[in-house]
This record gives C-alpha cells, sequence and structure tokens, in this order.
C-alpha cells in the first residue's frame, strides 16, 4: 500500500470541494491504486488544520488561525499539494509562491488557480523538471472539460496544427443573451449580474482575459509553447454593437468568443475575440456553461470536445483526476492496466 | 536511451500505415521517450519480414513466404506487438492467436482489429492481468475518435453512467442519404457501394454490429465491464421505411445509427438502434465520416467528443499513441512531465 499526503492550500468553494471529494474517494484510492492517500493539511489565506494522521470532512469547519503558508505545507509533510488560492493573473496570487516552494522541493503539485500558471508559466516548468516533481493543472485548464488531455493523452504523437476553444462561460450568456433576445451589452450584463451569471467587475471575462488565461496554459503547459499573456492579441465582446447583432442574425450565424492558437511559421500565434460559426458547426450550439474546444492535427483530423458540470463539484473532479495519474505515475506507471481488471 | 523492438501482425491498408507512420516517427521517440524504437518484424497472412537491426521503408513491399504467426513475432524477440490483421467478431479471426501468445509472454500488445477483443475480451484481460503486460486497444475503438482515452483518463476518479456513441461511418452516409435525398435503404446501400463507402456485404455495418463491437470494447475494456456480444440488443438500420423518414422529417429530428450503455440497478445494459437528435443535440451535426461519443458521469456532467480523421492514416496514429503511452509506461510513467518541456 502506497502512503500519500496530500495538501490542499486555497480553501475557498473550490478548496472546500476538492478536499471533501478527496475524502469521498478514499476507497477507491486504495481498491484502485493501493494507494492509502490522507488529507494531511488543508489552509486558506489566515488560518488552516493539520493532522499528520488524515483529516476527516467533519473538522474543516474549523480551521485554526495561523496555518497557513508554503511554509505550513512543507512541514505537514505532504507529499502531494493542490493549489485552489484565487487567480490573478498579473501577479500570480498567493498560489505563486504555492507553487513555486513545493515545486522546489519536489512535491507533485496540482494547480487549480490559473494564476501562477499564466504569470510564471516558464520558471514553473523548469522548477518541475529540475526536481522531477509532476505539476498538473486540469482544473486551471476549463476543469470538467478535456484540453489539455486531448493534446497530451489523446492526440500523442500528432502536430497540433491549430486550436480553436468556447473557454468562458459568462461571455456564452451574455452573446446568448444579446443575439436571442436582443439585449444590448449593458442591458445583458445587469441580467448577468442580477442572476449571478457575471461579476461585479466582469472585465476579466468580458474583456477575453479569462480565455487567454486558459488558453494560455494549454498551450504553454498543453503543447510545450512559451506565449506570455502580452503576445496574446485579446478583443471581449464589451464592443458588440446592434449593427453587429443584426449582421450576426442576417448571417444566419452565431457569435462565440473564443481562444485560438493558428501556426504560422514554425511558431503559433494566439489570439482572443468573437468568431461566428454557421448553425451546422457544433460551435453554434455551445452554449450556456458549456464549453468546448476544437484541436486540428497533422495525423487525426479534428478533434472536437464539448462540456461542462455543475461547479465547483467538476472543478474538484479535475483536480482529483490529476491526483490519480499522480498515483498511476508514483506506482511506476503500470498501474492503468491493473486498473482494468479491478474496474 | 530506452532499446524497443516493435513487429506488426497483419500488414494491409492499416498495418502498412502504422509501420510507415513508426518509422517517419523514430526521431521523435528518441527526442521525447529517450527510445530508439526499431520496427524489427512484420507479417501478413502468409509472409513476412525480419531483421534485428530495424526495417526500412524501401524494404516492406518484398515479404518473404512463411515468415508469419505468432511463433514469428516471438522469435522476432519484438517487446511490443501492433496486430491490425482482418476483424472477424464471430471468431476472432487470425489476431485472437496473436493476441493470446503475446499477452502470456507478457509482451505489451496494441490491437488494432476488433475481432479478438470481441470475442475474447475476458481471457484477454486475465491474460495480460496475469503476465503485467499492457494491452492498448485505440485503433480499435473508433480510432481518431477517443472513447477509451475520455473514459480512463479524461474522466478517471468519476462513475459513468450512461454513454452512447455514433460509431460507425457507412450507416450515417446512408441515414444522410435517406434523409436528406429521400432515398430507400436499397438505393441508398446501392450508392454507398458504387462509392466505395460500403462493402459488398454491407451487414456488419448495416444490422449493427461494427457499432456493438465497439460498444463492447470501450464497456469492457475502458470501463471494466464484462458484456457479451449475445447480451447487447442490436437493431441496425435495414428496417427503416419511408413512414420512418417522413415521421423524422416532420418532427425536424436526424436519425442516428447509436450505441449506447445505460445503468439498470448496478448494472449496464448495452444496445444498438437508431436514435433521434433535435436540431440543438450535436449529435444532429454528426454525420458523414465523423463519429461522436457523448459521456455523462457523477461528478464532471456531460461530455462529448466528436471526431474523425482520414484513413487508414488516423487508425495508425491512435495504435502509436497507444505505443506512445506504453513507452511512458516503460520509461516508470514519470516521462510524461519531461516531455512537457521537450515538446
Amino acid at each position: 500500500m502506497q502512503d500519500v499526503k496530500v495538501a490542499v492550500a486555497g480553501f475557498g468553494g473550490v478548496g472546500r470541494a476538492t478536499a471533501k471529494l478527496l475524502l469521498e474517494r478514499r476507497e477507491r484510492y486504495r481498491a484502485v491504486h493501493g494507494a492509502d492517500v490522507r488529507l494531511v493539511a488543508v489552509c486558506g489565506s489566515r488560518a488552516g488544520l493539520f493532522d499528520a494522521d488524515g483529516l476527516e470532512a467533519d473538522r474543516l469547519d474549523a480551521l485554526e488561525d495561523g496555518l497557513t503558508g508554503p511554509d505550513f505545507v512543507a512541514t505537514s509533510g505532504a507529499d502531494i499539494l493542490i493549489e485552489a488560492g484565487p487567480t490573478d493573473i498579473r501577479t500570480g496570487g498567493p498560489g505563486l509562491a504555492y507553487l513555486t516552494a513545493a515545486l522546489s522541493e519536489g512535491r507533485d503539485t496540482i494547480a487549480i488557480s490559473k494564476g501562477a500558471l499564466v504569470h510564471s508559466g516558464r520558471p514553473l516548468r523548469e522548477l518541475a523538471r529540475r526536481s522531477g516533481a509532476l505539476l498538473k493543472m486540469s482544473g486551471a485548464a476549463a476543469a470538467a472539460l478535456p484540453t489539455i488531455d486531448l493534446v497530451q493523452h489523446s492526440l500523442l504523437g500528432c502536430t497540433v496544427l491549430k486550436v480553436e476553444g468556447i473557454l468562458n462561460a459568462t461571455t456564452n450568456f451574455l452573446l446568448d443573451a444579446m443575439t436571442q433576445r436582443g439585449l444590448d451589452f449593458a442591458e445583458a450584463l445587469r441580467e448577468a449580474q442580477a442572476k449571478g451569471f457575471a461579476e461585479a467587475d466582469p472585465r476579466n471575462d468580458t474583456q477575453g482575459w479569462d480565455t487567454a488565461a486558459k488558453l494560455l496554459i494549454l498551450a504553454n503547459f498543453g503543447l510545450g509553447l512559451d506565449i506570455a499573456l502580452d503576445d496574446v492579441t485579446v478583443t471581449g465582446i464589451e464592443g458588440v454593437t446592434r449593427a453587429d447583432l443584426e449582421g450576426w442574425a442576417r448571417d444566419g450565424v452565431a457569435p462565440r468568443l473564443v481562444g485560438s492558437l493558428v501556426c504560422e511559421g514554425d511558431a503559433m500565434r494566439a489570439e482572443v475575440g468573437i468568431r461566428t460559426y454557421r448553425a451546422d458547426d457544433p460551435f453554434a450550439l455551445v452554449s450556456g456553461k458549456n464549453k468546448a474546444i476544437r484541436i486540428v492535427t497533422d495525423a487525426m483530423g479534428e478533434t472536437l470536445a464539448i462540456g461542462a458540470g455543475t461547479e465547483p463539484l467538476a472543478t474538484a473532479a479535475a483536480a482529483l483526476k490529476d491526483l490519480e495519474h499522480i498515483l498511476i505515475a508514483r506506482a511506476g506507471g503500470r498501474t492503468a492496466s491493473t486498473m482494468e481488471s479491478i474496474l
């Protein structure tokens, strides 16, 4: 039996959902991976909990002040860190210090927040390479929608020629409201904010930065590129006019905010902006909370995925998918075949 | 540098395409996986070739009589077998003897033909479990469309509640011709045969057996179920009437031949038959050579994939994706993180 200690840093809705789901799946980890997975530490920005024997779900509401920070994680003896703090793509956010410390110390790491990955992608990859730690990030790259999985697993061996993705649900909601019910941007935004689909400061979504962040994570960590946020041409949906809406209706096309990667010579160019799709393109059907990605490769043609899932459960499940891939790697990479016979 | 010897058994269009693509990718295997991959043996039903130093592409047109069979593969010293022979789901076909021998001897194995997997799924899994050999089969389970990948990798950890798949291109073509151009089944079939989209004896496709075979492979090898072909309720498209076509047109729905798995108590029931989809369902847009799968899980909601690719290249690429996953496992499962920095 493999003994595996996990810490969760960042303990808002997603961090808590991840900890809870991990505890629910302990029996699975024993049966499928031969791993005794213990949650030894959790922490938010000011408080946390530690128990070397493993925390249980009923204790997670009473955090103790001061138990927080990268040193707290290191002291907990965790083998694996799950980082779920608030995202700040301009500074890296609190996740940056957690990821930097964990990867430096050779701790396998699962990132859920996007900030550090977007801000410091290259140094984090370099740290992981040097220490041999695994760095996974399914929860940060469109969560339940497989994106990095597709290029690194399902299309492994193929050369990626083109990527386009509908990666942000808020802009889906706004564009739907504008095209289907004739609202202008300001009206659609007020409605989305009233219903809780858009934040009080919605610019991260509406100006395209959330889409750009997910695109960058896929490009840099999935495809091994080295694109900085400043290299991405980002246009959001705030500038959509009545004339645009009328034109799209007349042409029978659906607008979507899309992040895309296109080959330009030997490099790939990254771009975020509105593209329109005819009714016979599956992208025209991707609305509401759904996200989608289309990847074109040399040998497998076009592969398209559409997915969503209820949050925060879906993001927690994405992070814990990463955890199982780490368990397989820690067991020497051959667990997969054993798994087939156990499942 | 890892030294890896590969044999390809079954040397029709797909086997040849796989051998050719493998030779083209040798430099990639060195750079990404640190593996010197040599093609040491190929064989069809009556003839083959062997070279311990590795065969080159220009020699693959001059096979030598008698060099064939499971013993030939064993004698070649291959570490990995790729099996691409003709499919016979009722007997297992020639692939059965190749897979049985290879897995018994602990050789990692990649199946492309479906016959043996459908006919003898349980004993083959048991052989692999006992010898520790890996058994992969992306090329047999809808090739470029990720199916087993989704449940075993992208949705790992989740409980699969429902699966439905459009897994056969010939029936797509026939249903399109019938619904969009008003042909009856016999007319559509004659046209498909004339254009090379349907075989002279089309029953494997039109009666739903090809769909059933792919569904079974996903169920048994992807989900760890134990369903026999006789347990699957299989209805094809031969019985479609003018009245059906008129009803579908009236209702504005698109018919697709679908293989599905549905929870029934603790078990899953497998079924192949026509289902209809409204215009706002992506399945309604899956036509021509495209295939599609929709998987519903407890924690990640609904995940849908659509894919195709030009044959036989796409199937060859699917088999060689399996090869790279085997290379990663043989290297101890941690190559994936190194790969990120090399790509």
